[in-house]
Formats: C-alpha cells, sequence, structure tokens
C-alpha cells in the first residue's frame, strides 16, 4: 500500500503511454483529470493486488470511445459517483476498490480520478498491461468472465445497465450507445472479486508504468549521448526501426481509427523503409518487406530524440521516430490469449511469432 | 373484465394496423405471435383502466426497430419474461398488468402474447391510439413521464435497462442498440402507476380495435354493393382519395422507413393525383397540391375492394387504395401534443389543421 499523489501521476500516465502502444490516448488529458481530482480530493491509495482480499468487490472503471473526442467533450466528474451508485445499487455490494482496465494515457489516469473523487483505493493491476481496442481483449476474457452487467454513463447524465451473452456482443452494444452518446462515455465492466482480479488480471501494471516513466523523464532530462542503448535497456524493447514518417493513411471505420504509418530510414536504417498498420493500436510493424513485429506484443512509436510516445492520433508527417518492439504479457501468447489478441483476428495473415523470436532471426 | 381469446385476437389485429395508420408492422406475424402464445398458456384477461387500482404497476411491452425485420428474426417467447425478471428486479415491484404502447399491427399483438404467457392481465388502452415511429411520441411524454428505466431484450438473450435525461435521448440509445441487435427487440418503457395510466393513456384501444376489425371483417364477408360508405361510416373517416399506386420511392435512414406514395386518381378521382409521405408512418396526404391531412390525424391506405389496411413496407405499384383520414386522439391536438407529433416536428411546413376542418373546406 502506498499513496499516489501528484508527482507519481505525472511519471505513471507518461509510461502508460509508451504501453499503450499508440492507444490508449493521449496522456495529456487523462492526465489533467487524474491531477485535478487529486488536487482537489487528495492522494489515492495503491493497493497491491495481494493486500486485497479475495471477496473484495472489485471494479474496473475506463472511458469507452475515441479519446481524441474526450479533448472537445469533456467529463463532467461527476460520472464516478454516477456509476459507482449504479454498481452498488445493481449488485447490492459496496465497492472495495477501483481499476484500471487497460494502460494508455487515457485509460491509465481516469481510475486514480475515480478513486481520489470518491475516497477508494486502486489495485495496482488491470486487465490488458497495454492498450487494445475492444472491451474483449483482457485477460478475464481468457478466465471465462463476463464483461456484463456493465454500466455506462455519459456526461449529460443518460446511463445503461448492459447484461450480454458474450464479451463481444457487450463490445457491439456498448459502443453502438458510445456513439450515440457521442463518442465518449464512462464505463465500468467486469467487476469481480479479489480472487479472480489475483488470478486473471496484469499485475502491477501501475508501478511498471510509474517505473518506465521516470526513467524516460531522467532520458530526457540529462540529456546524454547514447541514450537509445538506455531508453532499450529500461523498456527492455527491441529495435525495430528508425525512420522519418513520410505517410500516413488513416480511415474511421465502425469507431475504430483504422490506418497506416509509412516510414523512411534514417541515420543506421538509411535506405530502408518500414510500415506500421493500426486499429487505434499498432498492431504490426513491417521492415523492408518483412513483418518483425505483431499483436499482442506491444510496437510502440516515440520520438526519435525525446523518447516521447507518440500515439497513433499523434501520427504527422515529418516526424522522427524510434519503433520498437515490447514483449507482452505472457498470457496472451496462450492459444486463447491468441484467439482474442493475435494478428490474424485482426486480419494480419501471420501466425503469431514472439517479438524476441522475430528479431533473434 | 373480459377474456380474449383466439377468435377476438383476429378482430383486433386487423382492427389495429388499421389505426397504424401505416406503420406498426404487419398484423400477419404479430397475430400468429399473439394466437401462439394463447394457444400454448390460454385467454387473456384484459381490463378497463377503471378497474386498476391507483397504485397498480403497469408494465407496457412493445417491439422496438423495423418489423419487417421480424419476419425474419423472429422472437424466441421468452423476451416476455426476461422483460419480466428485469422490471420486477429493478423496479423490486410485482408486474400487476401489461399493456400495449402503441396500435399497429405488431405492436397491438406482442402485449397479449407477453400477458398470456407470463399469466398476466392486459390493460385496454395504449399510449399513441395509433403508431408512431419515435418512442418518445406518447401521451406520457405530454404528462411529463420517463420513459426510462427502459429495459430491453433481444431474442439472443441480449439485454440492456437505460436511464436517460429525457425522453429524445432514451430513443437515441435504445435505437442505437436496437441496430446492433439486428434492427429488431423487446421492449418495455414507461413503466407506470394505474393512477398515471388512468390520467394519460389513450383508454378503451383494444376493445376500438376490435370493434373496427369485426366491422372490416364483416363488410369483406358480405361482398355487398355500396360498403365504401358504410366503411366511412363505421371508421368514421374522411375520404381523402381513390387511386392507383404509380410510384413509391423508398429511403431507409436512421433506422427509419422514409418515403412517398404517389397516386393516379381512379373512379371518381380520375384525372387528378395525390401523394403521401411517411416515415414509418404516414405523415400527410397532398391531393391535386393541396394538404389535406397530416400528423397527427391518422392517415390509413387500405385496398379499394377488401378494405384491408395497407402498410407503408407494403405499398406496391398498381395496387388500388383509398386514402381515409381519421380523427387523432384529442390530447395530441393539444400545443404540447403537437410540439411532439405535428407536423413540423416531421419537416412539414404546415400548422396543424384538425381533418375535420380541412375536409370541411
Amino acid at each position: 500500500m502506498r499513496k499516489i499523489s501528484k508527482a507519481e501521476i505525472n511519471d505513471i500516465a507518461l509510461g502508460a503511454s509508451l504501453l499503450g502502444a499508440g492507444g490508449g490516448g493521449d496522456p495529456y488529458i487523462g492526465r489533467l483529470i487524474a491531477l485535478d481530482a487529486i488536487e482537489e480530493c487528495g492522494p489515492v491509495t495503491l493497493l497491491s493486488p495481494d493486500e486485497v482480499p479475495d471477496d473484495a468487490f472489485i471494479v474496473p472503471i475506463a472511458m469507452m470511445g475515441t479519446p481524441t473526442v474526450l479533448c472537445e467533450k469533456a467529463i463532467n466528474g461527476g460520472e464516478y459517483k454516477a456509476l459507482a451508485e449504479m454498481v452498488e445499487s445493481y449488485f447490492k455490494k459496496k465497492i472495495f476498490a477501483f481499476m484500471p482496465i487497460e494502460a494508455g494515457g487515457v485509460n491509465s489516469m481516469l481510475p486514480f480520478a475515480a478513486a481520489a473523487r470518491l475516497g477508494l483505493p486502486l489495485v495496482d493491476c488491470d486487465g490488458m498491461g497495454r492498450a487494445f481496442p475492444e472491451l474483449q481483449m483482457v485477460t478475464f476474457t481468457i478466465g471465462g468472465m463476463s464483461a456484463t452487467p456493465m454500466a455506462l454513463t455519459d456526461e449529460k447524465g443518460n446511463s445503461c445497465i448492459f447484461n450480454t451473452i458474450t464479451n463481444k456482443w457487450t463490445e457491439e452494444l456498448a459502443r453502438a450507445v458510445t456513439m450515440a452518446c457521442g463518442g465518449s462515455v464512462s464505463v465500468s465492466l467486469y467487476t469481480m472479486t479479489g480472487a479472480q482480479m489475483k488470478k486473471y488480471a496484469v499485475r502491477d501494471i501501475v508501478t511498471r508504468s510509474e517505473r518506465l516513466g521516470k526513467a524516460l523523464r531522467l532520458i530526457k532530462e540529462a540529456g546524454q549521448e547514447d541514450t537509445e542503448a538506455k531508453f532499450l535497456e529500461i523498456t527492455e524493447g527491441f529495435k525495430l526501426f528508425k525512420g522519418k514518417i513520410v505517410d500516413v493513411k488513416r480511415e474511421v471505420r465502425g469507431a475504430f481509427n483504422f490506418g497506416t504509418v509509412v516510414l523512411e530510414g534514417i541515420a543506421e536504417c538509411k535506405g530502408r523503409s518500414a510500415y506500421v498498420e493500426f486499429q487505434n493500436e499498432n498492431l504490426s510493424a513491417v521492415v523492408d518487406g518483412k513483418i518483425v513485429a505483431t499483436v499482442p506484443d506491444l510496437i510502440c512509436l516515440v520520438d526519435s530524440g525525446t523518447y516521447t510516445p507518440v500515439p497513433t492520433d499523434a501520427l504527422k508527417y515529418g516526424k522522427r521516430v524510434l519503433v520498437v518492439g515490447l514483449k507482452c504479457f505472457e498470457r496472451w501468447r496462450t492459444d486463447e490469449g491468441l484467439k482474442l489478441v493475435g494478428p490474424r483476428y485482426f486480419g494480419i495473415e501471420t501466425d503469431y511469432i514472439p517479438i524476441e523470436e522475430r528479431c533473434k532471426a
């Protein structure tokens, strides 16, 4: 158990946006929402999973929709209280703690705002260890858990409770309501017991985000030479490419941002080319016509000078980036995991090969 | 209090489909669902509104979506039990009786199926006295009542409970889920007390449907001459036009069937022309360039030989029809009523003039 105050929030947001793998939203807006809530209501108690009783009622909190919409259609701050009341009244149980459902700039932060405002602790875990575009893509689905009953509320005060036959149906119905509400809503889903959380969640993700964020900040602050090796060391990342963005193709389809970013090699990659395909998050990286990484491993683009993560909605012509691959949570590499989030689910015609093997070859 | 068995159902379905004013679905499928439930579970007790205690919990039942979809994507019959359980558990109250929300071939019938299957009575009233395309278009909205908490379930077992800030928002969110579920779902909304029902509902609509249906059947069975005068007498209808359908323009937009049916005069209307615009239901009738009827009055097209109502989704080139106007429920003619369902709401640039005045001129 430890207290998270404003100083830690900055590092957590930065590290979480790297783990967002191109998605999960810009940390700027997410951080502001968390900082504002902590400023007003005080620090948040972060519990390690093992500090949670097995029968505790644990409630994940997230934003659903397009993070870019959140910049213009803000939350009103009352959503978390509304969600908590809906969930407690529906389940007739008191919430013991909140938890995040995914990493990324926005969804790592909103649970802090909820915890601060409701005076509840937050558990140091999530359901992805990264960000993914669809809500059934969590380790809890592998554990046979249901996303529903799921609570949804918008900033105007409209709300729903869903009960669905599969987590894919939850995605369909909740996505439809999210769009009808203007593209961004607050949700609570995969409510669970402490025992389920301990068995299936990705542990210590907040602490990992903070450690990564702090290291990124220190590299940037130190401004030394040869920082790339340092960056790869602290992220345990595989360097996939270094290049300049020469084209970004985007298409909005079914409330997702699909697209491809095309890179022209710079420095030691000069004369070579690469592209990265994305659906909110980066899905695959191809260098000189050869696949070098795919989901569920994390493909992250960072500014080649500052190592600041570049989310897919901030990709711009001329930006110089380092493409780095990180190993995903081990459970994603099982058959059940790959069925949910493997390359073929996203229409990429290749088997999954772990990034460390692809990079060895 | 009286019992409704299979014989009455046929007449009620026929009469209700006339009151559907072109919408509310084909009575064929609605009737089959009701007949099947009564065959299996026995007759339904129909209560007159005054037989309901003021504090009784009254639950409307309806289908939401496109009635044409219902022909291919059938109900499974378990929807009513699911809805009843959701509503009773959410409100922590026992349902006293069901009621229909609108007339029309389908939504007049499904509440009978629900009542038969759950062994509950049905109240002889609804919220429109006709059919309308959007769910906020009920007399209960005039009474300041909320459509929510609203329960929705599909035939697969997915379900939602909505709570919204306005009845227009209920329409937006529930419509989005309806589309995501495949275009047709079962719903329960505007749950109310007996006192509210008695104050705002359109009374005796089932009995009126039955009387109309029986009269239509007798006209058809008798096969006499000069039945048109008889038809107009029993429906208290205003004859607007008699013609052959020469064109049907259709457009599906936002889960509604929009369109125009163009008529060329026959018999005493020979040499004249007319058209009727619709959004699921018929909205306005124009004869020789002059508006002769608009919502909220009922504009009904019936087969000119058999007086069988022709819903908008059954309009076909060459069909000979009589266009008849019926007075709407008086509360629709108030300022509040016209704001909800008057011609301008539907984009028709005219003030509402009651049909009896338009036809006098």
